[in-house]
């Protein structure tokens, strides 16, 4: 069949076992379409023709225990077609989550426990937010690895730690470049513990695949070193069943299962087109979809699900408990058996997360915040990059063994080089992740090891290419995953790579994000403060963005931990009452300071405001940011080597911004930085207009 | 030799017709070297390594005129691989551009003109900046397909506008997923006029491509639909000559020339290392690669350019003058004897643009003003969705026929869909293009439709979605291209899809990119106008930001055309001497509006400003700033539906802004914009706290 569907088949459902099993294939068929009927909008046609897909998966395949949603053992499945999130939520009903059908039906209202594309946090059973297409699978890819790396490191030869991650991909999901990053590096690292099926339906919004997408998939995925399954008709839960027992078999390479199928199958009129994507079918079409099911035609949502077929579904839950007991006793025998150091580490030694706790065992925690206070900051006056600070932190914490991570193909230059092996196929085991010039990719694979829960993820690339991270950045802020990017070269001073690789606009763009807190620090002394309170806090995507020039290191501070975590504070002052604030953040802070001392020398009250972090100066108490920026001091200052838009807030009409508000060029660092205004003078200059007369 | 690359060889030119030839091939390796030791910084090797093709390229197969670089017949070479920019400057100097041997050695110094990375504009021969990886595959690309439609609409038999656009790209571009977006499209749409060069060294500057590219990059071509031809020693002139002279042959399909290559040769220490990529080779290996290539140890940069291969390299401009004139005489002929609708169409009916001009022709712009003429506003109080009146403005300059785009799989529900046929394998000529789920190639591929510089491009997404897009923004802004990207769907009002999908930051973020003009008009009134300023600007990308709900018309505004055209005005006023301000920008306008009106009842003198633009406002002479909002005026209030912190620029620390800061969530529409504090009551809030007591 898989070369032949064009028109819609009888039969709607094959290769059930016995009849309640498939009036509870049927009944997972027709919900969607009912529940989109009634509410005149949602998406139908993906979850109607995945059903029976998602059955067989849900029922003999996934190892999950619908009582416990996060249990440790459980293999992950992805909805990375994430509008096709009633597949998902009819699954969880049926198999017993607690979740309602009445939940069902109210998809997409306000309030709802089954929002349009599935919400971490949101709906038990959902194992990430998706909806931007192709995120899902690219994330997958980073549960994987670190699923992989964490039997390789632990479990080794009990399974225990060994899931099976599958996830669900449409056209979109596989026409989106950063899937293509993802599934290239998947297969270069051999992640055999990787199933993506592929809903091959040819059909898109705006027409049939042939027209923007005819490339064969299949080649592709063998090209990147992928095994490729097919599911011969997606109907038929037997062959389903056999494929994908034969998929979840370890073979040394990830593997694609291509599902010929037709959208809003078995609807005649608009399953198989465009229609079929989203909203309701029509009426009249539902009750032809129900009757070809075995339903009256106008069966409510009740009568879907038959008595016997919420049995049959049902007994995942004992499917379930069988499975997680079985683990339980094995992971018991692992604790009393595997080495002490292994054990330990896993079970303590190392940081855990899990979405309604985030980062969780203080045993962890303090043992990171141990590791950081073996790294010195730089001493007052010496010239040292912020970016190496923070790679001694970054090899402090390495050898502590709570973070995973790696950098896209820049490790020296960001300064995150770490002893030790890369992860290979060969050495999943391994230190680090080479993510190849995969910026998207890699930003969406920190989310899949977050997701996985053993190790704080980090990556680095330079900061002008935050630009081809954002998608992922932002679905991390949405999920609130731990995570942390080192985005170092962090303004013009980038110097002769030119304006193509000066970051001017991405510092505001990323602050921008609601959830990411961006933190750009001063000197090697702020860093290592700043990854205190990263370290201390349990969730929420972090950004760190770093120079590559050296700046010297600032006075010493009282009390620095507690300030940074402030996310702004007074850093330098001089004189009583106040005159002037000069507000910087990073490599500026040491131009505001010069800035002020000049001042001072003529008798001015100025102070310098460091603000390393804006969203946790925000959030600190309203008498630290009053301390810091008394409401009555009116003449104020921003410098910031970029984008200056947003500082005004913090300097009102009346203030001043020096900033970059146009790209940088070619050209010595420092002379860049000179001719875009970054300079002593131009601080002052800007500090005599705003000083009362 | 493609597999067995693994050492490094004697005999680093092979195959010169003469000696001449050969010592020309032998500078263009040796100028790198020498260019980045002398510096201490750039790079060099993989200008060493494709020196021989580019030798071969530039001399036998690539049409072009060194004396015109911009000559309208001439084939296309995009370096995107842009870190490479001394094997492009070299040719351009050894050709005869004009760019001499101080410029090259001047490379990456402030204000030469030779920037670390191209930069279109500052170099004669220059095609596009490049520098971010991927990026110039991509937008290859778009330049194929919009020349592929020249020749289809214009030159059908005359080959006259039929250049072929070679690309040359390292490992990196390859492993970024907007290449591979943009390739796989290439595929479907049969772009036979498109070569792309692969310098397979398998060497990135973390390791080796083992480490995370292992994959098989000819089979993912094949799949993609392209043919594959190899060059089986890069060294070797008369065979490199041989396989781009297949490779521009038209067959169908685009061409991927494999190149197995070692970076850095024929320096033996350094060479086929990571070290190769970046930085200087050291005095002696420098010293011993001019040796191997048959110059004194000691040469100087002049010594490397020997009067006889300059006289064989500067043949270049002889072979240039006599493609020029044929192609001259062709056109003359084609002028005569096309259809006069054809030949009128192709030169004055539909806009063209040079990078140093813009878009000329007011011919064009006036008629594509004209068709915008025939577009009607929503009458006041008729809810109409800016992203409806849009369509009818894209509409109506289709028929005009200036315009050139499509939709990432959202020609619909963006309200971009034209009437005719999509551009195909078979169909060149289409009206518009099925971009697919690739919303980062579309963009990337705008630029290249705006290079070719026949047509104004245009892309359509949802705004949640362009930050798929920002790294192909941010290139397109560095340009100065004049692309336009409609993005509908421009709120949380996106209601049931849900967070993912419901924009909040994307419109701060957009506004951050220098140079890219961010517009979100309030009413069907301001589209048409916004499209007035836009069609009449010649340089500059512009993001229009629309709404997914109906909106109602504004109230009749004077002049209205060139309000928008400066950013922001009075759009509702009441009473005499000003108390108050509301700021706002697209579907919040109106909630402005209330509270104002509400508030003129109660006898507040108040203003409602729309500033649909905030880029075009800040250009606007003083008096018009301060006419629109008077300094004096303190009692300020910002709406926007979306992140609020840069308006506090306009509003000062005494006024407000009403924002939302947060992510949204599902549920229907209006709800979620209520929930996230989107209400005429949060306005007077606002208001009443700012207002004079």
């Amino acid at each position: 069949m898989a070369d032949d569907v064009t028109t819609i088949l009888p039969d709607p459902v094959l290769g059930a076992r016995h009849e309640a099993e498939r009036r509870a294939v049927a009944a997972a068929i027709a919900i969607p379409a009912h529940v989109v009927q009634a509410k005149g909008h949602g998406h139908a046609g993906t979850a109607m023709a995945m059903a029976p897909l998602a059955h067989v998966l849900f029922q003999r395949i996934l190892r999950h225990d619908p009582a416990d949603p996060m249990w440790e053992g459980r293999d992950r499945f992805v909805l990375s077609a994430g509008h096709a999130s009633l597949l998902l939520y009819t699954q969880l009903h049926l198999t017993g989550y607690d979740l309602s059908l009445a939940d069902v039906a109210a998809s997409r209202q306000l309030d709802a426990r089954t929002p349009g594309h599935p919400e971490l946090g949101h709906t038990p059973g959902v194992e990430m937010s998706t909806g931007p297409l192709g995120q899902g699978v690219a994330s997958a890819v980073g549960i994987a690895l670190a699923a992989r790396r964490d039997e390789a490191l632990h479990g080794v030869g009990t399974g225990l730690f060994d899931p099976t991650v599958f996830v669900l991909a449409g056209d979109g999901c596989l026409q989106e470049g950063v899937s293509s990053e993802a599934s290239s590096l998947a297969g270069t690292l051999g992640l055999e513990n990787l199933v993506l099926i592929w809903d091959d339906n040819r059909i898109t919004i705006d027409g049939g695949t042939d027209d923007a997408f005819s490339e064969d998939v299949r080649a592709r995925y063998a090209a990147y070193g992928w095994r490729v399954l097919e599911v011969d008709d997606f109907r038929d839960l037997a062959g389903i069943e056999r494929t994908l027992d034969e998929a979840r078999t370890r073979s040394g390479r990830p593997t694609l299962v291509a599902v010929r199928s037709v959208i809003g199958a078995p609807s005649t009129r608009i399953g198989g087109t465009p229609a079929a994507h989203s909203g309701g079918f029509g009426d009249e079409e539902v009750a032809a979809v129900k009757t070809a099911l075995g339903f009256a035609a106008d069966a409510t949502l009740d009568d879907l699900v038959t008595e016997d077929a919420l049995a049959e579904t049902r007994s995942a839950l004992e499917r379930g408990r069988r499975l997680h007991e079985e683990w339980r006793s094995a992971y018991e025998r692992w604790m009393e058996e595997a080495p002490g150091a292994v054990m330990m580490r896993r079970c303590s030694g190392v940081a855990s997360w899990a979405p309604d706790e985030g980062f969780a065992g203080s045993l962890a925690v303090e043992a990171g915040l141990g590791a950081i206070d073996e790294v010195a900051a730089p001493e007052e006056g010496a010239s040292v990059a912020t970016r190496a600070t923070n790679g001694k932190v970054i090899q402090a914490l390495q050898a502590w063994g709570g973070l995973l991570g790696g950098s896209a193909d820049l490790s020296g230059s960001t300064s995150v080089a770490v002893p030790g092996e890369a992860m290979s196929a060969t050495n999943p085991g391994g230190d680090f992740v080479h993510f190849g010039i995969r910026e998207h990719a890699m930003a969406a694979m920190l989310s899949g090891i977050a997701l996985h829960g053993l190790w704080r993820p980090y990556a680095s690339t330079y900061l002008a290419f935050s630009d081809y991270q954002r998608p992922a950045l932002r679905l991390q802020a949405l999920m609130g995953l731990p995570v942390i990017h080192v985005y170092t070269h962090d303004s013009v001073a980038v110097g002769e790579d030119g304006p193509t690789h000066q970051p001017v606009e991405q510092t505001a763009a990323l602050r921008t994000i609601p959830g990411l807190d961006v933190v750009r620090p001063a000197d090697g002394a702020e860093v290592i403060a700043a990854w205190r309170r990263i370290l201390a806090q349990p969730t929420g995507p972090t950004a760190l963005v770093l120079s590559r020039q050296g700046v010297p290191g600032l006075p010493e501070r009282a009390e620095l931990d507690a300030a940074v975590a402030h996310g702004g504070y007074v850093a330098w002052q001089h004189g009583e009452g106040d005159a002037l604030a000069i507000v910087a953040t990073g490599s500026e802070v040491q131009l505001a300071l010069a800035a002020a001392r000049t001042l001072a020398d003529e008798g001015v009250a100025v102070r310098v405001v460091s603000m390393p972090c804006v969203e946790w100066f925000e959030a600190a108490p309203a008498e630290w940011r009053d301390a810091v920026l008394p409401p009555t001091l009116r003449a104020r200052v921003a410098v910031e080597a970029g984008r200056g838009d947003a500082w005004w807030r913090w300097v009102g009409l009346d203030g001043r911004v020096v900033s970059i508000d146009e790209f940088g060029e070619s050209g010595a660092g420092d002379q860049v930085m000179a001719r875009r205004g970054m300079t002593v003078d131009a601080v002052l200059a800007a500090a005599r207009e705003v000083l009362p007369a």
